[in-house]
C-alpha cells in the first residue's frame, strides 16, 4: 500500500514536542493521546524528559523503535537539521507543520528540506500544514482539536485553516470522514500522490479536494484518470480577482479557470463551487454508485417540492423526462386519483410509508430508471423515520445498485430521520436543490467512467516531415514559422489545407494561379513579417492573370515599405476557399499548469468579441473534440441555421484531434492557430496556419 | 391597518371544528390552544357541544361575540353555506383550508365562494390552504404542528405542503418568522394584498414569497413597487419542464421565466433560486439595511476562506475591489507582517477579537466602505463567541447602518456563536458563499431602492394621430397594420424611420425615389400580404430610375402571383439605410401575466439562433432601456468592435422607452416589431415596422 506510513502508522514521532500548553508541539502530542492512537508516540525535545506522561527523546536518532511518521513542529531555522535526524533514524514520512518556507518566499529552504529527506528515501508532507487527521488509525497528528466525524470521505486540502475549521463542521452535519490531509506547499507529496494512495485505502470511497493551484498539472490529471474512486474538487480562485488572491496566498499559479474546468471534466473530476457543494457532492459520491444514464425518477408528496426539484434538475444538467406508460401505470397504484404519475411523481400529501416504499421499489426495478430522487415534505399525519425505513428497504431490495438521493424538508423529526438514512448510506439533504446537485454529481461521475473507456488513439501521421521542417526552422534560429511551413506541418498531420504554391516571382505566381484555378489569394512569405495583414501583404479574390500580376507587385512593394530589410521568400498563391463555409478557429496554447491545451471557437466576432471558446487538455479524442464543438454557446450555428445545412462535425473533430496530437508530439510548439478554417457541410479547409516555437 | 383581522385577530372561529383526533378540524383548534392564542376561540360544529374544553356552536351565526377571522375546514360540498353563515355573522376574513376548488377544475365553485363572501364585505384567503401561522398573535390557525421560530420574516407561500414542512425547519436553523401565510388558489386575496398588508405589519421587516404563478401580474408588481420593505421571492417552475409541472399543480399559468426575472428586477423583488437561498437572503434582508454601493470589505483570518469569498462575490455580482491606501494603512494595524490589507483583508490565523473588532470598526467607519463580509475559520487559539461579541460591538459602534454579513466556518462553538450573532440581528452563515449571496441580496435591494427613485416620465407624443390610424384599421376590420401605417404610428411616438413615400403607380414611385434620393427600397403595400418577403414583395438597393421601374412592375406581378385577390394599395418607396449601422430589434409582446412587455436584441443570428434577447415590463424608463441594451450577452458589440465606434445607446434607449409607452397607451396592440433597426454611432433608423392588433 502506498504511503502506508501515513494511512496506517505504527508509530509517530513528534519532533518539536512541547510541554507548553497552547504551543503546536504540545497540541500535536495531546491530539494523538486524546484521539487514542494505538501505536507508539515518541515526543522529541532536547530540553524535556517527559511530555504528557510520555518519555521524551533529545533527537529523532535516539528513538529506540521504528518510526513510520514524524510530525515536525520545530521552527524553520532548525527544521533542516531535524529532517536530517529523522532521515538518519529511518523515518518513512515526515509531515512538516512548520511554516516559513515557499509561502514567504523561501522556496530555496523548502527545496533543500525535500532534498535532504529524499536522500534518506523519506517523503515529505507540507511544509506549512496543520497536520494529518486519520480516523481509521485514530491518529490526530495535527493541531486541530479532535478527529472528524468518522466515515468514508478523504479530504485533502491546500488550506490548513479551512481544514481545521471543517473538522468541527463534520460533527454538526454528520459528514463522515476517513482522513483529513493538509498538504500545504506540496514541496514533495502533492494531490496526485494522495489520489494514488487513497485509491489503495480501504477506508476511503470518495476523494475530496480543496485546490488553490496544482504544481504539476499533468501528473495531477494522470492520477485522476487512474483513480478508481470518485474525485470531487473545489477549485478556489476561479474569479478574476480570486486568481490574484490565490496567487498571493499559496505562491502557486492558479491557472485559467476555464482550463481547469475543461481539465476536470476531461479527466473525470467532479467540480464543486462552494464548501457546501463540496460536501453535498462528497456525501453522495462516497455512498452511492454512479448514475449511469439520464432517466431519473423524482418521487414526492408535495407538488411544490416537485416543481423545485424539476427546476433544480434542469439547473444541474439532468433534466427530467416522462417515464414510459407501463411505469406510470405502476406509479398510479401509489397515489390517489389527483396524484400524478408523470415526472415528478406526485403521490400527494396523503403518501405514507407504503406508497413511498412501493413507488421507489417499482421505480428502481424498472429498466427505464437509472436513479431516483425522493422528496418528502413533513406532514402531521406521517412519520419521517417510518418513511426513511421504507425507502431504505426498497433501495436494498432493489439491489442497492441504482443511486438514490433524498430530500427531507421539515423539522427535528426530519433531521433525525435524515441522519438515520445517512448512517445507512443514503445521501439525505434538506433542500431539493442539494439533493439534485448530489444526483448531478453522481451523473457527472457516471460520465467520467464512460469517458475513461475511450482512450486517445494516435492518428496515422507523418511525424518525420514535421521533424524535418522544425529542424530547419530551429537551425535558422527562427521561432515563427512561415505560413507555407505551418501549412506543410498541418498537412503532415492530415489536415485539409486550401491548396497553395509558393511563388518566387511573377511568372511562378501566374503559373501557380493557373494550376490552382481562379480566384486566388496572394500572401507575402517572409520570415521577418509575422503580421501579413498589417504589412498589407495579403490580396484576396484575384480573378484574372492581370489581377495576380498587379497584386504580386503591390505585395512585394508593401513588404519593402513595411520593413526595408525583410528577407522575402516569395508570395504564397492560395486557392480561394469556396463560399458557403462557416468560419471556425482551431488553436493550441501552452498552459502554465496543464501544458498543451487546444482551443475551439467560431470565427469573427464570436472569438474576438464574445470570447465564445472552449478548451481541452491535449491530446483529445475525436469524441471529445466533437463535445468541444457542441459546447460553445453558439454551437447551434454548427447545426445548421438560416437555410444552411449542418456543418461537418466529423471532419471538425478529426482535425482538432489531429492538431492536439501534433502539439503533444512536438512540445516545442508554443502556440498554434488555424484561423480561419472554413467548415463546410462536407469537409473543411484550413485557410491560414500559424505556428510559433 | 390592512387585513387587521389576519394580523391581529381578537377572535377566531373554526368552522368545521372536530373532536376526531387527526382530523383537520381538530388540529386547527388544538393548534390555536397549543400556541396559546390569547383571543377568543369559537369552534363551530352542528354535532358537538364542546371541543377540547371549548364551547361549540352549531353555526357561525350563533357565535355570541365578534369574529375577526374564521378558519373553514368543512368539506367543499358545504363550504358555500358555511361562508354564507360566516358572512351573516360579520366575520371579517375567512381562511378556507377546504380543498376541491380551482385546483381540481372547480373554478366555478371558487368564484361563487368569493362572490358570497364579498357580498358581506368579507375577504377570503385560499381556498386550498394549510392555514395561517401568526407568531406575534400566538395564533397557529393551521394544521401545522406548532408556530415557527419567532422573528421578523413573513413567508407567503402558494404551496401549503412546503409551508408546513418549512415550519419545523425554522426551529432547526433558527430562522425568525413573524407570519406564515398559505394563500393556495388566491381566489380573492393574493400576493399583492399580502405585500400591501405586511408593509403595515410592525412585526415584519422582510417579505418572503414562494411563487408558482401570479394571477394579476400588474397588481403584483405595483404592490412590489409600493413596498417599503424588502421582498425576496422563490419563483418555482422556471425550467422548461418546471413550467409544465407548475401549470398542472396550481392551475395558474407560470409565465415565461425570462419575463419573471426581468419583472422582478425591474420592480424591486430580490430573487432566490432555492429554498436555502430564500432563507439565506431573507435572514439578511430582515436584519440589515440595504447595501448602497459596491465597496465591500471582506475580512478574514484564513486565506482559503478569503479566496472562496472572492470567488463567491464575483459569482453573486458584487466583485471585490481594492480599498484606498489610507484604509489599507488602517487595516495593517490588525495583522502581522505576512497578513494582507488588500481585499480580502487577511489578518491570518493569529487574528483574535481585538483584530476582528478593530478591523471591522475601521472598515465601517471609512467612507469608502459600503458594507462588509467577515469570515472566521475556527482555530484552537481563539474563541468564536468572543469574536462574535467583538464584531457586534463594532457594528453597533459604527452606527448599525452599513450592512455586514458573517461566515463562521467551524464546529459546535461556531454554531453557537453564530446563533448568538443572529439573535443580535447579524446575519451569520457557515459557507462564505452563503454570506456573499446574502450580501448580494442586500445589494440588489439597494439597487431596487435606487431604481424606485426614477419614475417613468411620459414622452411628448402625438397620441391623437395613433388613435386616428388605429380607428381606421379597426373600422376596416383588420388586425394587421400595413407597414406605412405602422411607420406613421412609430413616427407619432417620436421614433426615427427610414424616410418613405407610398407610391400608387410607377410614376409616383419614380418621383418618390427622386425625392428621397437613391438608392431606395421598394416594398409591396397590401392589407392582404403580411409576409412581404415571402411574397417576393421587397426589392432592395435600387440605384437608378430604370431599376425602380423594373422593380415596381416585378413586385406588383409577384404580389398577384402570391395572392390573386390581394388588395394592393401600392408600393412603399423607402430610402436605403446608410451603411455602417448595427442591426438591432425592438419588439413588444403581450405576456399572459404581466401584459405589455418590451424586448430588445441584436438582429440576425443573435435573435434567431442565439436567442440573445432581454425583456422588460412596459413602460420602461430611458435608464432601464439602456440597462436592457447593456445586459444582452453580445452587448460588447454595441460598445464598438472591429474598428467601429460605439453605438448610440441614448437614441436606442429613448426609442425603446417611447415604444414601451406606445404599447401601454394602446393596449389593443398585441404585437409590435421594429426589425431591423439600424443603430449608428449617432442616431438610429427603423427600417421595417410591424404592428398587430
Amino acid at each position: 500500500m502506498k504511503l502506508e506510513a501515513i494511512f496506517n502508522p505504527r508509530s509517530i514521532a513528534v519532533i518539536g514536542a512541547s510541554r507548553k500548553e497552547g504551543s503546536i508541539g504540545f497540541m500535536v502530542v495531546k491530539g494523538l493521546l486524546d484521539s487514542q492512537f494505538q501505536g507508539e508516540i515518541f515526543p522529541v525535545n532536547p530540553n524535556a524528559d517527559e511530555i504528557l506522561g510520555l518519555k521524551c527523546y533529545k533527537t529523532a536518532t535516539e528513538i529506540p523503535g521504528e518510526v513510520d511518521l514524524a510530525v515536525l513542529t520545530v521552527p524553520a531555522a532548525v527544521a533542516l537539521q531535524a529532517v536530517e535526524d529523522a532521515g538518519k533514524k529511518g523515518v518513512k514520512v515526515v509531515a512538516v507543520i512548520t511554516s516559513g518556507f515557499g509561502e514567504v518566499g523561501r522556496k530555496d529552504l523548502e527545496e533543500e528540506l525535500v532534498r535532504i529527506a529524499n536522500n534518506y528515501h523519506m517523503r515529505v508532507v507540507g511544509p506549512n500544514i496543520v497536520g494529518i487527521l486519520n480516523n481509521p488509525a485514530k491518529a490526530n497528528a495535527s493541531f486541530g482539536p479532535y478527529l472528524p466525524y468518522p466515515g468514508p470521505i478523504a479530504l485533502v486540502s491546500q488550506s490548513g485553516a479551512l481544514l481545521i475549521a471543517l473538522d468541527g463542521m463534520t460533527w454538526i452535519n454528520k459528514i463522515g470522514i476517513s482522513h483529513m490531509i493538509s498538504i500545504g506547499n506540496m514541496a514533495d507529496l502533492d494531490f496526485a500522490d494522495f489520489i494514488d494512495a487513497l485509491n489503495e485505502d480501504p477506508n476511503t470511497t470518495c476523494i475530496s479536494l480543496y485546490i488553490e493551484g496544482v504544481k504539476d498539472g499533468r501528473k495531477f490529471l494522470e492520477s485522476a484518470r487512474r483513480s478508481r474512486k470518485p474525485i470531487v474538487a473545489l477549485k478556489a480562485g476561479v474569479s478574476q480577482r480570486g486568481e490574484l488572491a490565490t496567487a498571493s496566498h499559496t505562491g502557486s499559479l492558479a491557472g485559467s479557470s476555464k482550463v481547469y474546468t475543461a481539465a476536470f471534466e476531461q479527466y473525470g473530476i467532479v467540480p464543486a463551487r462552494s464548501l457546501d457543494e463540496l460536501f453535498i457532492r462528497s456525501i453522495a459520491l462516497s455512498m452511492m454508485k454512479p448514475l449511469m444514464g439520464d432517466h431519473v425518477a423524482v418521487i414526492t408528496n408535495g407538488g411544490g417540492a416537485g416543481v423545485l426539484a424539476t427546476d433544480a434538475a434542469e439547473r444541474h444538467g439532468i433534466p427530467l423526462s416522462d417515464p414510459p406508460e407501463d411505469l406510470k401505470e405502476l406509479f398510479r397504484k401509489w397515489m390517489p386519483d389527483f396524484g400524478s404519475p408523470r415526472n415528478p411523481v406526485d403521490m400527494t400529501g396523503m403518501a405514507d410509508r407504503p406508497w413511498y416504499q412501493g413507488c421507489l421499489l417499482d421505480a428502481l426495478n424498472h429498466p427505464w430508471t437509472d436513479g431516483a430522487a425522493i422528496l418528502y415534505c413533513e406532514t402531521s399525519i406521517t412519520d419521517p423515520q417510518n418513511i426513511a425505513e421504507g425507502l431504505y428497504e426498497s433501495y436494498i431490495q432493489a439491489g442497492a445498485v441504482k443511486p438514490i438521493v433524498v430530500s427531507f424538508i421539515g423539522g427535528e423529526r426530519c433531521l433525525k430521520a435524515g441522519e438515520w438514512l445517512k448512517s445507512k448510506g443514503i445521501p439525505t439533504y434538506f433542500d431539493p436543490d442539494d439533493a439534485l446537485s448530489a444526483l448531478s454529481a453522481l451523473r457527472q461521475y457516471g460520465k467520467c467512467l464512460e469517458r475513461k473507456e475511450v482512450q486517445f488513439q494516435p492518428h496515422s501521421v507523418n511525424k518525420e516531415r514535421v521533424q524535418e521542417i522544425l529542424s530547419k526552422v530551429k537551425l535558422e534560429g527562427r521561432t515563427a514559422l512561415m505560413e507555407y511551413e505551418a501549412a506543410e506541418i498541418f498537412k503532415a498531420y492530415g489536415l485539409s489545407l486550401a491548396p497553395s504554391i509558393l511563388a518566387r516571382n511573377e511568372e511562378e505566381a501566374l503559373k501557380a494561379a493557373e494550376d490552382l484555378g481562379y480566384p486566388v489569394v496572394l500572401k507575402i512569405s517572409s520570415p521577418d513579417i509575422l503580421h501579413k495583414t498589417e504589412a498589407k501583404g495579403v490580396k484576396v479574390n484575384l480573378k484574372t492573370p492581370d489581377e495576380v500580376q498587379g497584386a504580386f507587385k503591390e505585395i512585394i512593394q508593401n513588404a519593402r515599405n513595411y520593413k526595408a530589410d525583410a528577407r522575402i521568400v516569395g508570395v504564397l498563391v492560395q486557392k480561394m476557399a469556396a463560399p458557403g463555409g462557416t468560419e471556425v478557429i482551431f488553436g493550441a496554447i501552452r498552459d502554465p499548469q496543464f501544458k498543451q491545451v487546444v482551443m475551439f471557437g467560431l470565427g469573427g466576432i464570436f472569438v474576438e468579441v464574445l470570447k465564445d471558446v472552449t478548451f481541452r487538455v491535449a491530446p483529445v479524442t475525436v469524441e471529445e473534440a466533437k463535445k468541444m464543438a457542441l459546447e460553445i454557446q453558439a454551437s447551434s450555428i454548427l447545426k445548421g441555421v438560416r437555410g444552411q445545412g449542418p456543418r461537418d462535425l466529423d471532419s471538425l473533430a478529426d482535425s482538432l484531434s489531429r492538431l492536439s496530437q501534433l502539439v503533444v508530439d512536438f512540445p516545442e510548439i508554443k502556440e498554434l492557430d488555424a484561423n480561419p478554417v472554413m467548415l463546410y457541410q462536407s469537409g473543411l479547409l484550413v485557410v491560414d496556419a500559424r505556428i510559433l516555437l
